[in-house]
C-alpha cells in the first residue's frame, strides 16, 4: 500500500516542482482559509482523539488539543509561509569553462519529503506548508493518538487543492498508524527523497536505526552553559534562569551548567539558590553538592540526559579545556554556550565546540528558525549532513548542476 | 575493536580541526614525498595483492596494480589537493538581529569521515588527502584484495604524520576486511559523521541497506542522451560516440539513447551504424530493431542497467515528454542530456529532469569534479541530501551557527 502512496507522491512531486511561486502562495492562502472555514469539523475530529487520550497526560493533551484559536494559529502559520521567499530556482553560479561549456548550479526541490511525528497536529499543517513552498510533495505519518485530527486536516487541505485544480496527492497521510507500516515507510527507497522524524528521542532513534532512506535527525538538545571565570556574573544569573526555566520542555532549554572552579565558591551557591527559588532541582557533582547542600548527586546517566523538565545538572570544572572536554563527551550537539568576557576564550569555544549552534553570552533559548530569521522551521537538525541547526525552507531543497554546450566532447 | 578506532578518530578529528591550512598543506606535501620515497615498499606489498588476484580479471587487476609511475600519480594528486583552497573557516554571513544578537554561519569540518571501497589503492590516498584538507580525520576500509597495498600506504602516511609531530590516527585503516566488520563499521554511530561508499552498485546498496550512520550514495550512472527532432545531427554523432565509447567503464558514460520519432528513420540507422562500427552492441526497442537489423531486442532489465561496457540501449520516443517520462522512470539520477536546438525544449529538459547533472548539447562524460572546476573529487553523489553531483572539498564540510550577545534572554 505504501508503494502506491509513494508512486502518487512521486507523480505529485513532478507536478509541484513546476508550480510558480505565485501559484504555491495561492494554494497556501486557500488552505489557510479552508482550515478556518472548516474549524468545526477539525474540532469534532480532535474531540475523538482527546476522548481517547489519558486525561492524566496533561502536557501531551495540551499539544494534542485544537480549538478555534489554535486552528487560526495553524492557518496564520501557512499564510506566513506564503509570504516567505521561495528558495527554489536560485542560480548559485554559472561559470564558463575553458572549452566553452557553461556549468551552473541551481537550487531545486528535493522531491518527496516523508515526515514521521507524534501527537502534534500542528506538524501536519506546518510540514505541508513548508514542503509545498519549497516545491515538494509530502507524505505524512502522524501518531495514532492524533489520527482523527490528522485525517480531518489532510482532507481539508486535499479538498482545497482539488478546488484549485491541483492534484490532491501533493499531500498524503498514511492512515495506518501501526509500527509495521512506520517501518515500511522508513524503507521506502525509490519514493522518498528524505525522511524527517520529529518528536521524542525514541522516535528519532527508531528512524536512525531502521531507515534505509536518508534521514535528517532532529531535535535532541542536551544543552550546556559554561560560566567562565571572567563571566559577567550580574548578567549570568538572569540569563541562566531564562535558559533553564523560560520553557523547560523544549530542546533549546539548558540542561547542564558548568562553572569554572575559580568562581565556584561564590557564584555556585548564588546561581543554584536562584535556580532552586525558580523551582529547579539541582543534580550536581561532588563539589557542587559540597557548596550547595540542597543539590543531590548526579549520576553518570544524568550528564547524558535531556531532562526537558525543571532539573539541571551542575558541575565544577577546572578550566575552559575541561569544559570543552565535558561538552564534547556529553553534548547532543544542539546548542552550547559560554559566558565569558575573554575574547580568546570566546573564540576558542566557538571553534572547538562541535555543535550546531555555539553561543557566547546569550540564552540557549534563541536557537530557533524564527529567532534566527530563517522563517518557519522544520525542526532543528543535530546531525552534520545537509542541514545543521534550525532548518528553514532551504533545508527542503537540493541543488542540480546544469551544463550547456554546443557539441563539446571530452578529450 | 572498531569502537577503539572510532574513539581514536574522534580524538584525531578534534586535533585536525585546529590545524591551519599551511600546516595541512605541509602534511600533504610530506606525505606525497614519502609515498615516492617508499615506492619500492608499496610495490612489493602490491605484488602480494596482485599475486593473489585472478589473472583473468583484467580490468580489476589494472585498477589494483601499482608501479612507480602510478605512485608518482598518487603523490601528485596529494600535491594538487595541497594547492586547492581550504573550504573551512569561511563565514557564509553574519547578521545582527533586532535584539542585538549577532548570528553567523560558518563552514567547519565534518569530523570523522568513513570510507568503504573496493580494490583501488588510489582511493586510499585520495580520501586521506581530501579529508585532511577539509579538516577531518578518516577511517578507511578497503577490500581484502588490496589489503597489502593499503596497509603499506597507510603505514607510510602515518609515519609521515608522526615525523611532523602530528597524531598518526588522523588516518586509520581497518585491516580486518571481513563482512561482519564492514557491517559494524556501517553502524558506528557516535563516531562516524558520514560514511561514503565508493565502488560497485552492490557495495553502495549494501551501505544504504545496512548503515545507521549517514551515508552519501555515490556513483551509479544509468545516463541518457535524448536526441530531439531539432538536434544538430552533424554534432550529435561524434558527441554520442564520445559519450558512449571514450571510457565505457565509468559512471558518466552514456548507457541509453532516446531518439525522437520524427528523425528516427534517417538518424537511427546512421548513429547505430556509427556505434556498431565503434564496437558497441545495440539493444533496442521494437522500432529500433526494425530500423537497424543488427540490434537485438532490449529487455525491461536493460533499461535499468548501467552496462559499464560497449553496450547501449536505444529507444524511439514520441516527443520530449515521453523522453522525460522514460528518464524519470529509469535514470539513476546521475547525468542526463538533451541534444536540441529548441530553446524551450532545452529549458524544459533542464527543469524537469531530476538528475544531479542535466546537460544540453555536450557529452555526459564531462560530469566530473576536475572538469567542473571543483578540484579533486570524492565521488559523484546520486542522492539529493547534503551533496549532489561531483563532490569536492566542500562536500566534506558542514556548517555551524555562532551566536554572540551581551546577555540577551528570550522574552
Amino acid at each position: 500500500m505504501l508503494k502506491k502512496i509513494g508512486a502518487n507522491a512521486k507523480e505529485a512531486a513532478s507536478y509541484v516542482r513546476r508550480l510558480a511561486s505565485a501559484e504555491k502562495n495561492k494554494i497556501l492562502t486557500a488552505c489557510a482559509d479552508a482550515l478556518e472555514k472548516n474549524a468545526a469539523e477539525i474540532i469534532s475530529a480532535n474531540a475523538k482523539d482527546m476522548a481517547a487520550s489519558d486525561p492524566a497526560r496533561k502536557a501531551f493533551n495540551d499539544r494534542l488539543m485544537l480549538n478555534e484559536q489554535r486552528i487560526s494559529g495553524l492557518a496564520e502559520g501557512m499564510r506566513k509561509v506564503s509570504r516567505q521567499n521561495d528558495p527554489t530556482g536560485e542560480v548559485l553560479y554559472i561559470k564558463t569553462l575553458p572549452n566553452g561549456l557553461n556549468v551552473g548550479e541551481k537550487r531545486v526541490p528535493l522531491g518527496v519529503v516523508g515526515m514521521i511525528y507524534e501527537a502534534r497536529p500542528n506538524v501536519t499543517t506546518d510540514s505541508f506548508a513548508l514542503c509545498l513552498k519549497a516545491g515538494n510533495a509530502c507524505v505524512l505519518r502522524g501518531s495514532k493518538e492524533a489520527i482523527h485530527s490528522n485525517v480531518a486536516i489532510v482532507k481539508i487541505l486535499q479538498a482545497a487543492l482539488t478546488r484549485l485544480g491541483h492534484p490532491p496527492k501533493i499531500v498524503q497521510l498514511i492512515e495506518d498508524t501501526s509500527r509495521e507500516t512506520a517501518r515500511e515507510f522508513m524503507r521506502l527507497n525509490g519514493y522518498l527523497d528524505v525522511l524527517i522524524p520529529r518528536g521524542s528521542a525514541g522516535l528519532i532513534q527508531a528512524a536512525v536505526e531502521n531507515a534505509t532512506v536518508p534521514v535528517i535527525e532532529t531535535g535532541v538538545g542536551n544543552c550546556h552553559i559554561f560560566v567562565d571565570e571572567s563571566a559577567d556574573l550580574t548578567k549570568a544569573v538572569p540569563l541562566i534562569i531564562n535558559a533553564k526555566t523560560q520553557r523547560p520542555s523544549v530542546c533549546n532549554a539548558t540542561e547542564k551548567l558548568l562553572i569554572h572552579k575559580n568562581i565556584a565558591k561564590t557564584f555556585l551557591p548564588k546561581i543554584c539558590g536562584a535556580l532552586a527559588a525558580a523551582g529547579v532541582k539541582i543534580r550536581g557533582c561532588g563539589k557542587t553538592c559540597a557548596l550547595f547542600s540542597a543539590a543531590s548527586i548526579a549520576s553518570e546517566d544524568d550528564w547524558h540526559t535531556e531532562f526537558l523538565d525543571l532539573i539541571i545538572g551542575v558541575k565544577v570544572v577546572d578550566d575552559l579545556d575541561a569544559a570543552i572536554a565535558h561538552i564534547s563527551k556529553y553534548s547532543s550537539g544542539h546548542t552550547d554556550c559560554i559566558l565569558t568576557e575573554s575574547y580568546t576564550n570566546a573564540n576558542e569555544f566557538i571553534d572547538l565546540v562541535d555543535s550546531a549552534a555555539v553561543f557566547v553570552n546569550a540564552s540557549t533559548r534563541f536557537t530557533d528558525g524564527e529567532e534566527f530569521g530563517l522563517g518557519a522551521e522544520m525542526g532543528i537538525s543535530t546531525q552534520k549532513l545537509h542541514a545543521r541547526g534550525p532548518m528553514g525552507l532551504t533545508a527542503l531543497t537540493t541543488t542540480k548542476f546544469f551544463v550547456t554546450g554546443n557539441g563539446q566532447v571530452r578529450g
